[in-house]
């Protein structure tokens, strides 16, 4: 602390001096062409300094650490030191991840599995305890994670508050369960899709205080004017910037972050990370100064991590250096006053997990009877799907012609239940694929145009105790998930090459682009409207398992 | 819990619902015309809702309870719940005080008597802990409050940080009280007057957060680009609004916040407390939405106070309804769902105080010499002085066709020493006037036209044990300050019509409007630039004494 004091003061030199930079200030939301002394991994005044090393960035603009407000890490097919990898390069320093996809499939292992690569993360993983697992009382899981269960992670290193409520209706109708979470901690992150009204009042009440799951512009000015924090998503699949954009104003902009949510490792290696948030929000109009606000002081604040977010005395010397401000392209990436450059490939700590999931028989996936059937729509851009109807007739439930596919979940608890249904959007025109990644109970879960194929995607995703398929031709191309089924163990740059792999094979197939990332939502019992789970075909809406043919009786 | 969630959602009515609100939101810095449903003191929803009561505000403007951000109750001459009964009628619902004053009379138990009003107060005080009692090494106090004393309010009900840091020097150098002490609280509030360039970047350094004692722009612009909370003050004397208005914009106004620090009660019922600052804001062209959400949302989120500062649910319902955008007059305050009226008049605790002070003997007060004198230089409208100098010859010290009064200073606690001066700016004819309010150790402070009359007031004074007197022809005006000392005990519209009296006789001898107040400040060791002390005159700068003649070798 003396040393940092004395640094500011000027009575003796700092580690690092960086000259001649034109830094981005998010209190004021201006530049200002100044140098930044660095100490001990932390700013120690910015202003004329002498450094035992200076850099000149002659000019160059410099931003405070990008933040990602909402993050589970296992959907971008990557381990956690691997992602760090990629998203430090895009000038990410500090994510608030929340673990939920492992510890649905590992329990409280999955959390600890996670806590432990901090340690080998240059990136600041920060996390938020899974607080739905599994997600709904219906859904299936490794284990139950109660309240008391959640309790032994607080106040650990690292650990930041409670990750998103999905369970609306139990927070709603007071479930003591919901009330004992809610109460863990003063953070308390939420998940409202479509939340309106009243009950978006209530939910509200209850002590949440985030959303990062808002698709409208209506429902996110409801949203923040309740006084909730927005956090502005754009993952692989799910593009909700532009509509929301809107609402970030010089007056918002405290309240809005942006958060990726779900990003497969290919579009972070090929388009960014946060800083490809900024790009898209200021490509679409919004003033640069708000953007970079979006992305450092407003998700540092809202999480009360006052040691971050800007470059101020004291504050952490998290920062890169861009080639300009309009274009946001990150050249150099500093975390704590050091350079990152060349991480080296860390295996990753090993990762038990229970994988039951058994290949169905032919029988187990046939579909019997004919009528209107219930469809699962995929909508482009969105988690959330369309509850269609079609009529099906005689032995071709699969129509690759109307686009409707038949889908499959098979449990990775109980090998006993497989669900079958059907989907329109993924496109496929021949061939399969299946994957063990399908939220949030991690299923295997498959859809293609034949059952053949399909029971061929599945038979080599359990070969794999995990994985990404895509079959074409009797040829099956994979990409292995040997991190609880989730996560590839290997380097960014290999997972990178497979999924292009698998990308030119689904592109191949006729499918939708990131079939994988729609293929695991399919089974998201809470996000509207329909489902498929081992259970067969869910309702969001009723919160319940349907008939996949609609009776006479119904309409 | 339930209650408020069910109320939220409509399923069963509310407490209270206040209808045709025209309401101010500080999340979007824009006013919505709304119904506000109230349960058990909290918020529980914006919308349509059925209430047990219902009341019709016609479409009157409702804004959030006001926030004080930095004050020191003792200052009003109230005790805190007459305090309360004021502020609250302006709108004020909560306030962050630091219970300097009395802490530096009274020591711990000073702390402990402030937070024992607080169940009796319908205001709600939160308290900072005094961070320097007494104020400088050099001042004297009751008892020296260390880092271990003050741990022991950690914790406690309405203890919600560290108080402002007057120790710049001990800061900057790390004293290890000091670092003790900032180490107590994630909240650090500053005390930063004129600071700026290293030493500013290092005191930002050390943890601390805010300042209230910036009085120019460039000053402010200065710390709130490093990081700091800037509390723009318009106290009774204090008057910084104007300056520093131009930093407040949509990009800044997160970051600032109101407040007063040190205002009489004649000024609180005239004029006002917040309402007042907004109104000056707004007459000087701010924006009225800035300044309301300068008033509420700010200071609540500087310190994490998340259940106020806006009319959201889940958050208490502290408000009031003002009769016009522009000209906020409260006409109604409402302190969680209760609309505040008639409050009655509760005799405060009692509070035993040491009082040493003995009246001086002419031959103490006597100057000898002759020369050129250091006078301290009232500025209008600030607590800084100057530091002048005056040729003072033969017999007549006291000259007040040049405004040069004598000032002196007799202990509180030690009633040997007694210290003299010279000041510019009080501009008394005649008379003197004479109080035990003095910053920050409280003594007895005196200023007048003649020996005899300075006696006389301090005699007055001390026969109180504490007050405020004016004499003017033989005559004494007395507005005693039994608690402490510092404070009146009588109902605020006592001490109203007293200091009414006071403030006649105080114009009628020709003095500077507010002189007790400027008075008070004569002995404040912690800003520029020069000061009296019971140990005489006190030079800021190099905080030392000094003689009251420069010698010839000096300049």
């Amino acid at each position: 602390m003396r040393t940092i004091i004395d640094v500011a003061r000027g009575v003796r030199p700092a580690d690092l001096v960086v000259t001649n930079a034109h830094i981005f200030n998010p209190f004021i939301r201006e530049w200002e062409e100044n140098s930044l002394a660095i100490q001990d991994g932390r700013v120690a005044g910015i202003g004329k300094y002498q450094g035992v090393h200076e850099l000149d960035f002659h000019g160059m603009a410099v931003i405070p650490g990008l933040i990602d407000a909402h993050v589970h890490i296992e959907s971008s097919l990557l381990t956690p030191v691997e992602y760090a990898r990629v998203v430090l390069m895009h000038g990410t320093t500090t994510v608030i991840a929340d673990p939920h996809e492992i510890a649905n499939v590992c329990g409280m292992a999955g959390i600890e599995y996670m806590l432990s690569t901090r340690k080998d993360s240059p990136l600041d993983l920060l996390f938020t305890l899974p607080s739905c697992v599994p997600a709904t009382p219906l859904d299936e899981s490794f284990e139950i994670l109660k309240a008391e269960d959640l309790a032994e992670f607080i106040g650990r290193e690292g650990v930041i508050g409670l990750g998103e409520m999905m369970n609306v209706p139990g927070t709603l109708n007071q479930d003591p369960e919901v009330i004992r979470k809610l109460a863990l901690s003063v953070i308390r992150e939420g998940h409202a899709p479509f939340l309106t009204g009243p009950d978006l009042q209530a939910y509200i009440a209850a002590g949440i205080q985030s959303d990062h799951e808002t698709i409208s512009l209506e429902e996110g000015l409801e949203k923040i004017r309740a006084g909730m924090y927005l956090y502005i998503r754009e993952g692989s699949t799910e593009k909700n910037l532009k509509p929301l954009l809107p609402i970030v104003s010089a007056n918002t902009a405290d309240r809005c972050s942006f958060c990726t949510d779900d990003r497969h490792a290919d579009m972070l290696v090929e388009t960014g990370h946060i800083d490809d948030c900024i790009r898209k929000a200021i490509a679409s109009g919004l003033e640069p100064e708000l953007a970079y606000r979006m992305a450092t002081l407003s998700p540092a604040e809202r999480f009360g991590l006052h040691d971050r977010g800007a470059l101020t005395p004291g504050r952490l010397a998290d920062f890169c250096v861009i080639d300009d401000v309009n274009s946001c392209n990150v050249i150099r990436t500093f975390k704590q006053g050091k350079e990152i450059r060349d991480l080296p490939y860390l295996p990753p700590p090993a990762c038990e997990y229970l994988f039951r999931s058994r290949v169905p028989t032919v029988e187990e996936i046939r579909i019997r009877g004919e009528g209107i059937a219930r469809v699962i729509g995929i909508i482009p851009g969105q988690i959330a799907t369309e509850s269609l109807t079609y009529e099906i007739s005689g032995e071709s439930f699969i129509d690759p012609g109307r686009d409707i596919l038949k889908v499959v979940a098979a449990s990775r608890y109980d090998n006993s239940r497989v669900g079958t249904g059907l989907v329109h959007g993924l496109k496929l025109t021949e061939g399969a694929i299946a994957g063990s990644v399908a939220h949030d109970s991690h299923h295997v879960i498959a859809a293609g145009t034949s059952d053949e194929e399909i029971l061929q995607a599945c038979r080599e995703v359990i070969r794999h105790r995990g994985g990404m398929v895509c079959v074409h031709d009797g040829v099956s191309t994979t990409l292995p998930l040997s991190g609880a089924g989730l996560m590839s163990e290997d380097p960014y740059s290999r997972v990178f090459e497979q999924l292009t792999q698998l990308n030119t094979m689904t592109d191949m197939i006729g499918a939708i682009t990131n079939p994988f990332m729609y293929l695991s939502f399919l089974s998201l019992t809470v996000i509207p409207a329909l489902r498929i789970t081992p259970g067969g075909v869910f309702d969001c809406k009723t919160f319940a398992h349907v008939p996949l043919f609609i009776d006479d009786g119904e309409t």
